[in-house]
């Protein structure tokens, strides 16, 4: 039977301000990307997402970014090694606490924002991303971008990694995401994203800006969860696969029983 | 042999901005308690300060504080309950995961400045951090103001707690600190404290300000390290010590096999 | 011709997070209080809604607050006076910055949050405001609590106050305002608000919640804006004005043109 | 008679971490550049330094950076135009704020650090912080380093400005400063800044790393006063200049009475 992870971002208000629909994000992934505070998420409100994905059986990730509550981790930056290594590893130990004190733990890191960018291609801060992940708990997974340098990179460096695709992004023909400012880049059709998505899931495939036929290796599917149409569009992906046989679970082995349906 | 703990405050610097002498006190003192970056503390730094006290086999502990970095967590607040055990399990969090990836880790908790001050008598904030360490880890050790009504607290709540005297602070006839606004709040003269300290770790007595002979309880003695005299107090205390056959020793038991001497 | 100004507390949004519906609230408010940064608001924020402000003819003030963002500024704190007098001009300084560069400027001032609520009683938190204004701008109104010690201690000392009720709370015998966790404290019917807010504008009349005829002196009337139902209240509120033939108006002299009908 | 303004970077203490000895060099320079509360300075230490600044005649200016405290603002980074417009303004306004309080106002802004560098070449964030100085306040002058192309593009913009050399680094033959990290790129001995810069002033020329001579319009010079050597440096260079007959005197025409000898 074929399977695939649904991720999505989560955790990411701070102190009065809400942002996204956490509850019914939940109720369609399987792994929960949840925000460490540094780009956002405030640590009461990260221990009550913990405890809701606890309760759904959703597993759940450290979402580390660069330290810029402003900029929502979203403007890139070039911290130095040391900076780099310790602000990963303390937003991972942070989740980690708050996860233990909700009687679970976190399997698997997955960069936000400009850092989940730079990293793609940077070896510089991707290996400082990975000596942290690998200095607090070489156990973590590695969610990183489908057929960027940083899988390899990470591989090689001992860490398990597992590729992810974006729903709603169209690719271009060497398979990078299509740049957000351009025309087209972001999908918004919830049919055509399940269309899509289905052929990736199943064939490995997918279209890009152009026309072309790439191959995608992603053993997890990203779902944004920041805005007013992303529950709705999660939920036709989510019905597209069950009704097409594809079964949502986690890529991490074993845990909570083998995922969402 | 008569033992004690001498416990400091470290890894305070912040950014570019460096407070104390980290390296001079780590060769005094017998635990450190570690900024967690609330009230001070950057991670690189952080995780430089954990890396040399554990080659000087130094204990170490997180000192959590108020979210009040431009007040150095020194001016009271009033967070909800979720807000504290939140902050709290995350700093304690952070730390675990700094340590973790220098290849030790944490044993005790001191809250710091307003937060240890408002929580020695303030029930319902006591009660959260208590809250928070058992959700993380039961078996950490609470660092505490001897006397104070939250000793009893957090010892029928389960937590072990150890209490500490000041070495620089004068005492009133009740056993509480006096105000460090009043005169003679602060002793600096360091042989005035070695002796003080002394009589505290043979006799479990001090004078208090008006000349009362008060029974302390202390097995840890706290010597503030940011300021240019504190480090030569501290070595004035702990030569004290060793010349009076004090042993200087973690409170932990069994940890780093038994302290500084 | 009576008239009453009506203000409502703007900018809030921060970064990636948006608050209240500032459009909306534009087209219905005399005054806004516009978030300065410490509490709520980012510069880019707070330029375009001071723009927006500009274009409906809304006076803007400065809503200055605790610097305490991830608790929005609603917990009691206790900055020195040096701390607080800084804050306040500071966060004056940038905001009658950011409207310069719109063209326009700032007539007033209005503390928030936990801020507000403790200069209404504190005379040395409140005495810091007043100097902090005075210092910067002795022009500046203070928009303060009706029937607060604070509104003498700034008449006193040479500032011009301007007294304001809350449309949405209920009052106690002894005109403050019914604490938050009571319950009856918050009215929730724009009807039942529109009635009281009508009496207490025509008549200065409120009924307390224990059913008491309470005298209230306020020139302008607070509605919130930062939840879903503040805009529908609001519009009930001005429509009910205008059918009472009460004229919306900014509480500046000559500013503007004179309001907003 | 020759006359030259020397500035230094003033104002960086943050909450309970003090930088550099501000009373000194306010002894010695011309112009002083005081942090907003970005990069660094908090409210009360700013309005401290601003009076003392006050008390001995000296020039005071806006140093502005990047939203970076634990960076200090030496990080690049890619706000967007709006954003880096706010933060500008935000923070010219409130140390003009700060400076009305004390009874006085600016007269220059100078980007700090990563933003000074960046905008030095980078004409897009160029162009965003010249329309910042602008929209708050056209009769600002820039204070920009000598020969970067900013240089024309603030004055064809319209803005006043001046030029400066830095007294303690070397420069590369086509007149840019050598990488910090390169060997020789920062010059310890205090005589061979004074002679250097002597010359700079009298002949406008500086010799290269490589034993070019260069000329450089500088009506400026900066020294830096965050490290422990450098008011002892500034002490030896302002002797020189008075020994020389060059007069040390802000370039800002007709303030304080004409400078500082």
């Amino acid at each position: 039977m074929v399977s695939i992870d649904l991720n999505s971002d989560l955790g990411e208000s701070f102190g009065p301000w809400p942002m996204g629909d956490d509850s019914a994000m939940l109720d369609l992934v399987s792994s929960a990307n949840i925000a460490c505070g540094f780009h956002a998420g405030d640590p009461a409100g990260i221990l009550s997402v913990i405890r809701e994905a606890m309760s759904r059986r959703v597993v759940i990730g450290a979402h580390v970014g660069y330290r810029d509550l402003v900029g929502f981790g979203r403007r890139a930056m070039e911290p130095s090694s040391a900076e780099l290594i310790g602000d990963v590893i303390y937003q991972i130990g942070a989740l980690q606490g708050l996860a233990k004190a909700a009687g679970t733990s976190i399997h698997y890191v997955k960069p936000h924002g400009a850092l989940y960018n730079t990293i793609a291609n940077d070896a510089r801060q991707a290996s400082d991303v990975i000596a942290a992940i690998k200095a607090i708990d070489p156990e973590l997974t590695l969610l990183a971008l489908a057929g960027a340098p940083i899988v390899q990179q990470a591989r090689q460096a001992g860490l398990r990694v597992v590729c992810e695709a974006f729903a709603d992004r169209a690719y271009s023909a060497d398979g990078s995401l299509v740049n957000r400012r351009l025309p087209g880049a972001v999908i918004h059709d919830p049919e055509v994203i399940a269309k899509r998505m289905l052929r990736l899931v199943k064939d490995r495939v997918i279209e890009s800006i152009d026309g072309v036929e790439i191959t995608i290796e992603a053993d997890s599917i990203c779902i944004h969860g920041d805005n007013a149409t992303s529950v709705a569009t999660a939920r036709v992906l989510k019905e597209a696969f069950i009704a097409n046989g594809v079964h949502i679970a986690s890529f991490i082995p074993g845990v909570n029983g083998g995922g969402r349906e």
